[in-house]
């Protein structure tokens, strides 16, 4: 029993104004992972690595970031950790759960589908109390014509004219669930789920989409874009301020522990 | 004509999070005068010193700051330097208005009245979105009893007990109007309005009244401390995150400019 561990998951929101992206990086570069990382070494009293569902790019935040580590420490309680992890973070970033999980679980291999949202704001005034958590857009936009380019979105696609190079994945070919087009004025959300995204997929789709909504292109060139998979047609990146990684989603299998191996946990969970 | 010049008032928004308060320091410390300054130089092209109502502390933010300027400018329209200033400011900076005021109007000197809110969210959840806009406050609170020690703040008296020491001014007597409690939740939202106000004095209010919300004291501990004008018998200085300068009052002729001194601007407005 003393070479058991058990696998926690941790759902984390955070602001990433901040913060130099969640990648942990060199020493004396902020990141989240590695504040998530000294605390949970801090609470749980030995080196602790975490490891990440999705690496959100500076300036880029999380209401459901979801992150994995193994301890052995098989006595601490979840909401415990929770609570003691908390108070060692900064007020811009906090662990929301922390639940034990199989073994086999890992937050970035077992994801299967991720949700992201994009927040503007159409307005004249600057939103200054939204400094740094929307993009702030005050040209005119033609809603029918963003809901029209959105659609095209959804579906199974290669999607290489939305990644921006340097992505190194095998393969390009990406499923979208879904891309809304919210209205809350002044607010526009763009919620998109899918089954995984190229580095900068979101925000390059975003700023095509925005390019369409101000009439600069018409609807149709999301499927020239999608066609040709040449990112040159797209849209310029939008900027980070508006993305926050909403949730990731998992096989409920692959959050279960079997009934057998339920007896560790007792008294632990509560 | 040639040594006329204007003088200008700017209303200006601000989130604090980012500066050290208002109040231009030396080089290299980031604040918001010192902004709106190198706005308003470039802008103009001369130097420019502005002249602020009330000088926030770090992390506080601001609605409506008031602060004035003098140009020998006198065919800019007053759009454009609006304009023209926030296209050279930060997004968590904005000019929300630019009028021509009479020579005599000063933004601190003639000010009458400021209005300041403080916002709390009261929630067992860290608000990760409002991190550096409010005080995240976990504790059970008795709003009867904030209500009941709010309405013993208002009046005419001496605020000493609530000043933190070093405040320099030759009296400390002070109106308040009305300190109005507002709950939104999770949002609770504390107004208050007044003739001015001694250093720190809104942030020792707050921390006084939220040690009464959490039944620490009675309310009538607010009558006590304007009493014996002794801050040791008031509460913590709530943190700068919640705070904001929503507004500063002027009397209606000090900003209006008499019909004869009008041509000096013809066509310079709109």
């Amino acid at each position: 029993m003393d070479a058991a561990t058990r696998n926690i998951k941790l759902v984390i929101a955070y602001q990433g104004r901040a913060y130099h992206g969640w990648q942990r990086q060199a020493a004396g570069i902020d990141t989240v992972q590695e504040r998530i990382e000294a605390a949970a070494t801090r609470v749980l009293k030995h080196p602790v690595t975490v490891h990440g569902a999705g690496r959100t790019d500076a300036g880029v935040h999380a209401a459901g970031q979801v992150a994995n580590l193994h301890t052995p420490a098989l006595s601490v309680p979840m909401d415990g950790l929770r609570r003691a992890m908390n108070s060692r973070l900064p007020p811009d970033i906090a662990v929301r759960s922390a639940t034990v999980v199989p073994e086999s679980f890992h937050a970035s291999k077992s994801a299967i589908g991720k949700t992201y949202q994009y927040r503007l704001c159409l307005s004249p005034n600057r939103p200054v109390d939204l400094a740094g958590r929307v993009w702030h857009y005050w040209q005119a936009v033609d809603v029918p014509s963003l809901r029209d380019a959105a659609a095209r979105l959804v579906g199974r696609h290669d999607f290489a004219g939305f990644a921006t190079s340097g992505d190194q994945r095998a393969t390009t070919v990406r499923s979208v669930f879904r891309c809304d087009i919210e209205e809350d004025p002044p607010d526009l959300r763009i919620t998109v789920d899918g089954d995984g995204f190229l580095y900068n997929q979101v925000r390059n789709m975003v700023g095509t989409l925005m390019e369409i909504a101000r009439a600069h292109w018409a609807p149709d060139r999301i499927d020239r874009i999608l066609h040709a998979a040449d990112r040159r047609l797209a849209g310029p990146t939008a900027p980070p301020d508006g993305l926050s990684l909403l949730c990731v989603h998992y096989r409920p299998e692959d959050l279960r522990i079997p009934e057998t191996s339920q007896p560790q946990q007792t008294g632990s969970l509560k």
